[in-house]
C-alpha cells in the first residue's frame, strides 16, 4: 500500500500554490503558477531520484530507471495545471499519485524491470488556449505542434510564447517515446462512485467530445429606438442556441451531455443590442453516431435561428476527439488490483476528456478512477477524502507495478 | 440660419478625441478622453466669451450674458460622454448645436434678455457607470447624489473618484439653477424620420425605462461528467431570460421594447457549467402601465425559469424613469420654429432616454430631434447629413432665442 499521509501532504503543499478565490486552485496553464507548481514537482522527482526530461511542449517526464534499461517504460501521470476555478485534485492526483507510487517502491526498495515514468501533460484544461489536452494531443500525433504553438488565450497570447516566457519549452521532441503502458489515477468529476458507495472505477470507455466555437454577428443598435422588428439581435441569437444545445442533449441523454460554458457579448453594454457574440458549444456522447448526429442537429438548428433572426453565423470546431475504449489488457490490471486490495469497483465511462484519451491511440492505456463528492468537479469546493485518495493510489501502484514487472 | 459648415466641422474635430475602432468613438464617461473632450469645449466656450460654471458632478455650465442679468436663463445642452463603440453625434451634436447657437448670437451681433447657457451633462450614456443621466438626474432631485458618487464601473472604480481624478469634480453645487427652459437637439437614433423623409422630429414624450440587473446563482461543475439532470445552469437560465424579455416585449410592441445587451458569464470557461451570471434587462414602454406589466411578467418569469433549473436569483433596478410628456409650450416653441424655417415636420416619442427626460421634472423642457442614417445608434457606424444636423440646430436656434426674447 502507498503512504496516504505523505501522498495527501504533497496534494496540500502543491495547493498552496495558485491559490484560488474560494479554497480551490487558479493555476492556470503557462501562468507563472504553473511555472511555480512545475518546479515544485520537478524538485520532489529530483528527491526520489528520478531523471527530468521536458519535452517542446513543455511536458515533464521523470524517469525511474529499470533494471532492464532497455525495457519499454510504463508511464503514469495527469496534468497539474487547473481551470480558472479549479479544484485541488483535478489532475493533480494523477501526478502526485504517480510520484507515490515511486515514493513506495524507493520505500520498499523494490526495482522493477521496466522503468517508470511519471508524467505532467501541458494544457490538459483548455480554458486558456483551447483545446483541452492539447500535448497530449501533440505527443499523439493527433494535433499539429506548430497549430499548437498558434494557440492564443483571450488577450491574444501565444501558446509557444508564454511556454517559452515561463521557461518550460524543452527540447525534446515530442512523441519520441514509446511507452509499454499509460495508466492515469483520475478524480470521476461525477456522482456515480459516490452514490453507489464504490471506491474503484474501472475505466473502460472515454466520453467523445466537440467544442465547436460560434461567432454570431447581427447589427449593434440602440435598446430603446430600435424598434423590435428592425433587431438583429446577436445576444438573442446566443440565448436561442444555448436553449438548442440543452434540448438536443436532453433528447439523447443519459447518453450525452450538452451545454455553454464560454460566452462574449460585444460590445457589452446596457443600452446597445449585441452586435456579435462568441461562445463556445461543449457536446459530448460515448457514442461516435449519438455526437455525430447532436453535431449536425446544432449546425441546422443554428442556421434556422439565425435566418430568424437576420443574423449570420460561423462556426470553427476548437476540440474534438472520438469516444475512446481503452486497452482491454491495461483496464484488466486495474481491475485486478482493485480485487487484490479488496476494494469495491465498477466499470465506469470517463464524462470529462483526459490525457489517456489520446496517449489510448499511441499505447495501451486504461484509468481509474476515485470518486468525489456531490460529484463535483471544475469548482473551487471540489473535494475528495484522504482514504478516496489512497485507494486510487493503491490500485494505481499494483497495476504499475505488475506491468513494470519485478 | 446657424453656421453649417462650422458646426460640422466643430463635430469632426471632437470626434477626433477619444476615437473608436471602427470610425466613431470611445469617450467614455470620465476616462482621460472624456477629460480631453470637455477641455476643447471649454477653450470654445470661452472663445466665444461665456463664463463656466462646473457643478459637484462635473457637469459643464457655459453662460452667455442676457441684458437683463437677474432673467432666468434659457438651457440647451446634451453630453459629450459616449458608448464605448459610440458615434459621433449621440448627444454631442446637442451641445456643439448649443455652442452653435450662440456663435450664431455671436455673428449677428444679437444679445438675448435671458442668458443662455450650454450644458455638458456627466455621464448621460450609463455604460461605464449605470445609470444613464446621471448628472441630470441629481440635478433634477431624482438621484441622490452620494450613491451617484458610490455607483461602480466593472473595474470597481468609484463615480466620485473617477470624477476628481480627471479634474472635473466642481464645486458648484448640484440642481441650485433656475431654468427659464430646457431645450436638447439629439439625433433620433432610430427610422421614423428618414423613412418618411422627415427633417424634424418635434418630441412631446419620451419612452419610460427599466434597467433590472439579474444575478442567477447556479452551481459550477464539469460539462462533460455532470449528468444533465444534475446541473444547475446559470447560463442556461441567462438564455431563458434573455428569450422571456424578447417575448414579452414582443408583445406588447410597437408600444414597447426590450433586449438584455450586458451580460457576464462566471468562470466563463467552455469546461464549466457556468455558476452565476450577471446581466441587465433593460424594457421601455411610453406607457407605464405597459412598463409595469412588463416588469410584473418579466419579474414573475424569471422566479419560473429559475425554479425549474434549481437556481436562485436577485434583481436589482439599477436604473428607471417614467415616461415623459414634455412641456406644451416648449414643444410649441419647437414646432413654430421649424414652421417658421419651412422644415418638414412630425410629432415624436423618443425612444432613447435624454438629459431632458429629468431636467423636464424641473424646468420646462423639449427637444428637437434630426434623422440618423437607417436608425442606427449606439454603433460606430452612426452617421448623419451635415443638412440634417444644420437643419435641426437652426430649429434649436430660433426656439431658444425666441424663449431667451431679444
Ligand atoms: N478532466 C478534465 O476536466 N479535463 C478537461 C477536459 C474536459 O473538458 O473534459
Ligand atoms: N440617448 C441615449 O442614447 N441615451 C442613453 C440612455 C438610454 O439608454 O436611452
Amino acid at each position: 500500500r502507498i503512504n496516504s499521509d505523505r501522498l495527501w501532504d504533497s496534494l496540500m503543499e502543491m495547493a498552496k500554490i495558485g491559490p484560488g478565490v474560494a479554497g480551490g486552485n487558479n493555476r492556470q496553464t503557462l501562468t507563472d503558477a504553473d511555472g511555480e507548481g512545475r518546479h515544485l514537482f520537478k524538485k520532489w522527482c529530483e528527491d526520489a531520484g528520478l531523471e527530468m526530461g521536458v519535452d517542446e511542449m513543455g511536458t515533464m517526464f521523470a524517469r525511474r530507471e529499470g533494471t532492464d534499461p532497455d525495457a519499454l517504460p510504463v508511464y503514469v501521470g495527469s496534468h497539474l495545471d487547473t481551470q480558472p476555478t479549479g479544484g485541488k485534485f483535478d489532475g493533480v492526483l494523477g501526478v502526485l499519485g504517480g510520484l507515490e507510487v515511486i515514493r513506495t517502491l524507493n520505500d520498499l526498495g523494490i526495482k522493477t524491470k521496466h522503468p517508470i515514468v511519471v508524467t505532467n501533460w501541458t494544457n490538459e484544461e483548455g480554458t486558456r488556449f483551447a483545446p483541452a489536452m492539447l500535448a497530449s494531443g501533440v505527443f499523439a500525433g493527433v494535433l499539429d505542434q506548430n497549430w499548437a504553438y498558434d494557440r492564443k488565450d483571450a488577450e491574444g497570447k501565444r501558446f509557444g510564447d508564454e511556454l517559452a516566457r515561463i521557461g518550460w519549452k524543452g527540447d525534446e521532441k515530442v512523441g519520441v517515446r514509446k511507452m509499454r503502458a499509460f495508466f492515469e489515477l483520475h478524480i470521476e468529476q461525477g456522482p456515480i462512485l459516490e452514490d453507489e458507495e464504490i471506491e474503484i472505477g474501472v475505466v473502460t470507455h472515454g466520453q467523445g467530445l466537440k467544442w465547436l466555437q460560434v461567432t454570431l454577428t447581427g447589427v449593434e443598435a440602440h435598446t430603446g429606438s430600435t424598434p423590435m422588428p428592425k433587431r438583429r439581435n446577436a445576444g438573442l441569437g446566443m440565448a436561442r442556441v444555448t436553449e438548442l444545445v440543452h434540448e438536443v442533449a436532453m433528447d439523447y441523454q443519459p447518453d450525452a451531455v450538452g451545454a455553454i460554458g464560454h460566452m462574449e457579448v460585444y460590445p457589452n453594454s446596457r443600452n446597445i443590442i449585441a452586435g456579435r457574440t462568441v461562445f463556445t458549444i461543449d457536446i459530448r456522447s460515448p457514442d461516435k453516431e449519438v455526437l455525430d448526429e447532436m453535431d449536425a442537429r446544432i449546425r441546422d438548428g443554428i442556421a434556422t435561428i439565425c435566418e430568424a433572426l437576420d443574423i449570420s453565423f460561423e462556426i470553427e470546431q476548437v476540440g474534438h476527439f472520438d469516444p475512446v475504449t481503452f486497452d482491454e489488457g491495461c483496464v484488466k490490471a486495474i481491475r485486478d488490483a482493485a480485487n487484490r486490495l479488496g476494494y469495491t469497483h465498477r466499470n465506469i465511462v470517463s464524462g470529462a476528456g483526459h490525457d489517456a484519451c489520446w496517449i489510448n491511440r499511441v499505447a495501451p492505456t486504461a484509468m481509474v478512477m476515485c470518486p468525489c463528492v456531490d460529484g463535483l468537479s471544475h469548482n473551487e469546493a471540489e473535494e475528495i477524502y484522504p482514504e478516496w485518495a489512497a485507494a486510487g493510489c493503491d490500485v494505481l501502484f499494483h497495476a504499475v507495478v505488475e506491468t513494470a514487472e519485478i
